[in-house]
């Protein structure tokens, strides 16, 4: 059984979908795995605490200093820039972090921690529809 | 079919579960896909070498240096830091490191290369009890 | 459905096989979810951007910076460096970086992005032969 989801993001922060993919795996099935893929490759998939939002504001922020936009002095020699300085950088974030996600699913429920949420990763500035692929079975 | 692993963890270090992992799936099925994840944000599931120990030691001290601990100077914009200097930390590392792992099965084995091993990379100073969800299929 | 995938490397760089994959899973099924494993600590599967070869430059050059060589001075904690200057920094990439990818299928075909490849990225200075197991159900 497969679907696809999608995230409209207004620029870098953590978008949580959760809710959305709770419902369709409730009313897709019982047991089995849940497949989550986003279609892109300047944006990620994170399973990450959705307690307090200090992480996801601490993570950006982390993110942000390991992977400096392309007119900081120290990415001087990225090549890849047309796009503006967040172009190249969120290519990188997008290998750092997850593009495809798996979470087995027993009794129609998502076997995921209890402070566990699914978020789009949106890396770059200006507002993007984001699609995720997802597959059960 | 699913089961869960349960790892006790005391700190930061690499505990290898290749073993229970192989018994489990020799037991359920033949050819197929194994599905690992870790039910928490704060703890990684990585494969790697299982030959020379030194490269766990060496993966600990490079990933302390990449993400050092909120009492760092160089960490001092973290916010979520309540539960120790290791708490956001260790949020960063289970974004950076894989929460699930997928290995194809023939004949009742798991298609690791030769140096392949299956660990539970802890992030805490504390000690935990991990649990990893598994889906065979 | 099984098979594996070998790819030649000489040295680190990204090294596309997404139409091997796309004629593979054509040739074997129409709906489903195909996973790839790598079988190797020393070298990563990623989903990039395919468009322009200057990505591909840029991660390169980010991930040396990111991850220096043993003989670089800034690394010289590490303590596994037996095969050379790469070989402990090839392991820290390949756990940076995905061991596996999964991509559903519709109608025969991945249901990648527009501008989504499929790499073995190689972290060993010399040529390697790197077999990348696959599995489609």
């Amino acid at each position: 059984m497969q679907t696809s989801f999608q995230i409209e993001t207004q620029g870098p922060a953590l978008y949580e979908f959760t809710a959305q993919v709770a419902r369709w795996v409730q009313s897709v099935g019982s047991d089995g795995l849940l497949t989550l893929m986003i279609r892109h490759t300047s944006a990620s998939l994170v399973i990450q605490e959705n307690a307090d939002p200090e992480v996801q504001t601490d993570l950006l922020a982390y993110f942000d200093r390991l992977v400096p936009p392309s007119s900081d002095a120290s990415m001087r020699y990225l090549t890849h820039t047309y796009e503006g300085p967040d172009d190249m950088p969120a290519h990188i974030k997008a290998a750092l972090l997850p593009v495809s996600l798996q979470i087995p699913v027993a009794q129609g429920r998502m076997r995921l921690g209890t402070w566990q949420g699914i978020y789009v990763m949106e890396h770059r500035l200006r507002p993007q529809r984001r699609e995720i692929a997802a597959h059960f079975a």
